[in-house]
């Protein structure tokens, strides 16, 4: 089947298609480039959700919560999970979920996206994903992913809406927060709120939000609380999302020309590189260009510009 | 004071010029990469050590008393610290700290690396600091930083040998190592060895130690206990950190190669970007590419094929 081909039948639903398309942009094959370049004109009228929260927090519970809840408000929902740490495991909704995941048309649509220990490589693949399924004719992606590390938030940095799942009891959560969570978080989750300490756990992430300054026309981000396992709480969650992508559309919009930069950018230089290692100075000499670093002859710097110098002389 | 000036005023020792070295490199002025080309030849006789671990750890002191008991043993030692949540402050000995940076020669030489909310560059920049500093007599550079993202363990990845601390009543700390900070480890240390839940600390670590393979010939990291504030085991540390770098030297120069290839790689990066911006579009050609992207005109795989076409064509 040629890309043209598969296209279409993404852009026809077909869930044979749409799981090959999404093989094709996570193996990042070289038709990768093609099928994106022949979806994304498609695309723009769907929002990427991102979802992220320590292991333990129930993300995956409260993401099969707001897709079912979606569904019922006639919206078309993909899950992408690219949660390392539980990939479709743990869960007290696991059974759902795997029903859902053979539900077919009009259902949810969940992948889990190998991490194969390369997150950085993730964040790429699973803009690309969002692309097709939105071009799919899904109206919300949800990505999942566990929130521990700068890779984690560079992949919700892929969405357009982040919400930050926190449990109570887990005093580091706060750490956490402080260490870059904050900085994307548009909606807070307390889930698990009939447990001891929400209110500290919400306290806690209130206090935070005050030091922060807020400009007077500014989304300020609710604290919500959830109870994945019972349902309570997720549809306050839904309506702050949606409220959050309609009255925020030029920030929504922002952030995707500074995503698009942000790619375009990293797409760039991985091509240069391939063209570096490969031709710049013949086989095996990138080895021993770092072997000369190694023994001190030259630094790093003095290395990187005999890398560049044939590429970059006379321009 | 030209470039060379400079670096034979750092061989030399002198404080000042020292400083400013640090500075010129932290910088990244044009002339970091000329001194740190007349810098490197004269290093490899050092090692660094990373230390890292989570907030409230108590790093502070204990890096400290690491370096009060390797000027003991007549090391010279000299300290970055590159803990964003902490510089110079919250530590028990931040008086001895104090008194150290103003010891001169012979003293401990302590230099707090700005932040500036960009990690991604202060690995960078530290790596340069440590050529700096070893080049300037220094034969152990502690690098300290707070162990919670995937920056930070970049910056320790800068190390020869790297320390994990871990106190006891923070059963997150095993959620951290077991999301990135394990990989790194060398040698573990229990701080705050005298609060209840010391041994439940040591006994996680061993567990999770128990479930990796260990090659016969590999190192296995010990789990050691200190208190800082009193200076209790903090001579088996420095041991062990010693024995590390002897018994494992082919390890260390594994990394070195490494280190140095992903170095490369990354300066390579930043000269031809640096090229691509300025040039290949002309002013505000990066920007108009942008638009068109996010007017869904083109996707993000062409719009890099335009950027680097020129650069890369007929090559």
């Amino acid at each position: 089947m040629t890309i043209e081909a598969l296209a279409a039948r993404v852009r026809a639903g077909e869930p044979r298609a749409l799981a090959r398309a999404l093989s094709v942009v996570e193996d990042e094959t070289p038709q990768a480039s093609a099928l994106v370049g022949a979806l994304y004109p498609h695309t723009g009228h769907g929002a990427i959700v991102g979802l992220t929260g320590a292991p333990g927090a129930g993300k995956s519970t409260l993401v099969d919560r707001l897709a079912l809840g979606w569904c019922a408000r006639q919206r078309r929902v993909a899950i992408l999970a690219v949660d390392p740490t539980s990939p479709f495991t743990g869960g007290a909704l696991l059974g759902d979920r795997v029903r859902m995941q053979h539900a077919g048309d009009g259902g949810v649509f969940i992948r889990s996206m190998a991490t194969r220990g390369h997150l950085g490589g993730l964040a790429r693949t699973t803009a690309d994903a969002a692309i097709v399924l939105e071009a799919a004719g899904y109206d919300l992606v949800i990505v999942e992913t566990v929130g521990v590390g700068q890779d984690e938030v560079e992949i919700v940095r892929t969405a357009d809406v982040s919400l930050v799942v926190v449990v109570p009891g887990m005093g580091d959560d706060v750490q956490a927060l402080k260490a870059g969570l904050m900085e994307i978080a548009d909606i807070y989750v307390v889930n698990k709120a009939d447990r001891d300490g929400a209110d500290r756990a919400a306290a806690a992430i209130d206090g935070l939000l005050s030091l922060q300054p807020v400009a007077a026309e500014a989304w300020r981000p609710p604290v919500l609380r959830t109870e994945a396992t019972s349902g309570a709480g997720v549809e306050a969650v839904i309506d702050a999302t949606e409220a959050f992508l309609a009255r925020t559309a030029p920030l929504v919009e922002t952030r995707r020309r500074q995503r698009a930069a942000a790619r375009v950018r990293d797409l760039a230089l991985r091509q240069v590189w391939g063209h570096l290692e490969r031709e710049a100075l013949g086989p095996g000499g990138f080895e021993a260009l770092i072997d000369r670093v190694a023994a001190r002859e030259i630094d790093a710097h003095a290395a990187a510009r005999a890398l560049t110098a044939r590429l970059l002389e006379g321009r």
